[in-house]
């Protein structure tokens, strides 16, 4: 089937690029070059990478940039990872079925460790050597930073752990999870637009359909959370309710979320209809976040 | 005299573009923007920002986008000292006569508002608003995440870290300096240049007399931490040789650093020589760095 072999394609191409970017044991001190490559090797299913380098084919972009720009995005979610787990945030054990990074080094080699891959996701943007124009590098520069800042992806984590001291309303949960979840997969759609040359329309048209993915993804993420196994999903499972931590199923139960899940493939791939058949693959990654089961 | 005058409009300049920059309260959720003006907002000499500004300067580049650069520097700067330090760190409970971010607040908002710094300094260097054209902008934002990452200062406090639990030698430790301070110094002369077209040349001249004056200004740290009055200097002294961490004043003592320092300040005038009068301002800053007391 063409979206797995694709999905499966984009992992691999994605890790040997991590694999050349991050630094080497031995070329940055301490243990932060082997804590950055534990963080980011070997593991994670690559979905926004895969979202850059699709968005990217679908305006028939060019390969070698997308993929660089595919690793800088994963630098981000990887280092997002590394910092959520830490003890002052979820004090999180296990993570894709191994110790966290604190857990494996220590904290201070973690925090340092995320400080690094966040970083170098921006020297990859940066660097000519990614093949892509200057005004090209600037705009990814500004997608990825948008998307991860205090009004993205660290925002949504403070707005998590805020929901852990007082129950949030449903307008503020879908908020989180926005800010979250949707920013970086949102902008990881976008920036594969932004590194073909596609429109102004049609980057819009890409952050619409990675935001409605977003959604899916965070959704069947909470479905995992209440009736995931935790052998399988490689983390602990049960935490929300745990931490009475209000998401949608808890609010509108698993049968709601399931039928909101297949609203929500519905409507992404509507986005894309405009693409016609070129789309296919995208089109069916929204089915993909819905079923999976880790 | 014209140096403290330059230092001061530089000083009130920053603080104006930062307060621009930063989210305000309630923008971002939970207490982060709080933590981030806390942290970037209200304090410090602004000693980054003032050699953006006059290494610019110096080649007439275009005051406003040198300003959004020195912001963005200085943003880097304030990320790095929230994290540093955090418990799992340099565990510091005062800062610039202060409580730090993770006793004014808390941890996990400490380690996202240093987050969100760190994403924020690219976002303003990848935004069309700050006036430079795409290639200058890309520069710099490879500029500063050079400097930034495992390969600078965040690979400096690696090593800093690792000093704890063995004594470093004498390359070490400069090396040490080198990436934890003297990185991100250097890359601020480099990025003045930058912003301003300069050629390579002038680039590279611009670098090497940032690498002096981060040599100095650790040189000087070391020696405040030795024999200053920690009131003057609004953080703890003493803390090196409680920790048993080796420096360049430990190891040489009192009167070979300030012979050392004497020198530093005549090689970093030195190196602009080539730039005559219009370098007076930048001539000072050595000693400025030299003779500071905190």
């Amino acid at each position: 089937m063409a979206f797995e072999e694709r999905l499966q394609a984009a992992a691999e191409a994605t890790e040997a690029a991590l694999d050349r970017f991050l630094p080497t044991e031995g070329a940055a001190p301490g243990s932060i070059a082997e804590a950055m490559r534990y963080a980011a090797l070997g593991g994670g299913k690559r979905f926004r990478p895969f979202l850059v380098l699709e968005s990217a084919r679908l305006f028939a972009g060019p390969a070698e940039a997308a993929l660089n720009v595919a690793a800088a995005f994963e630098c981000v979610h990887c280092y997002s990872l590394v910092h959520d787990d830490l003890p002052a945030m979820d004090d999180d054990d296990m993570r894709r079925g191994r110790p966290t990074v604190h857990k494996a080094f220590d904290e201070a080699t973690a925090i340092l460790a995320g400080d690094a891959l966040l970083t170098l996701a921006f020297e990859i943007l940066g660097d000519a050597g990614t093949r892509a124009d200057p005004q090209v590098r600037a705009d990814l520069v500004l997608c990825l930073a948008r998307a991860s800042g205090a009004a993205g992806m660290v925002g949504g984590q403070a707005l998590d752990l805020a929901a852990e001291k007082r129950a949030l309303d449903e307008p503020e949960i879908v908020r989180l999870q926005a800010m979250k979840t949707g920013a970086l997969i949102a902008a990881s759609c976008e920036a594969g637009a932004i590194v073909a040359g596609a429109s102004g329309d049609d980057r819009a048209r890409l952050r619409r359909y990675g935001e409605i993915i977003g959604a899916a993804f965070q959704l069947a993420d909470d479905l995992l959370d209440v009736a995931g196994d935790a052998a399988a999903v490689g983390k602990r499972t049960g935490k929300d309710a745990e931490r009475g931590k209000a998401t949608l199923v808890s609010i509108h139960g698993e049968d709601w979320a399931r039928a909101r899940l297949d609203e929500l493939v519905q409507e992404a791939s509507a986005v894309l209809d405009t693409f016609g058949v070129k789309a296919s693959v995208l089109r069916e990654a929204p089915r993909f976040v819905a079923e999976r089961t880790s």
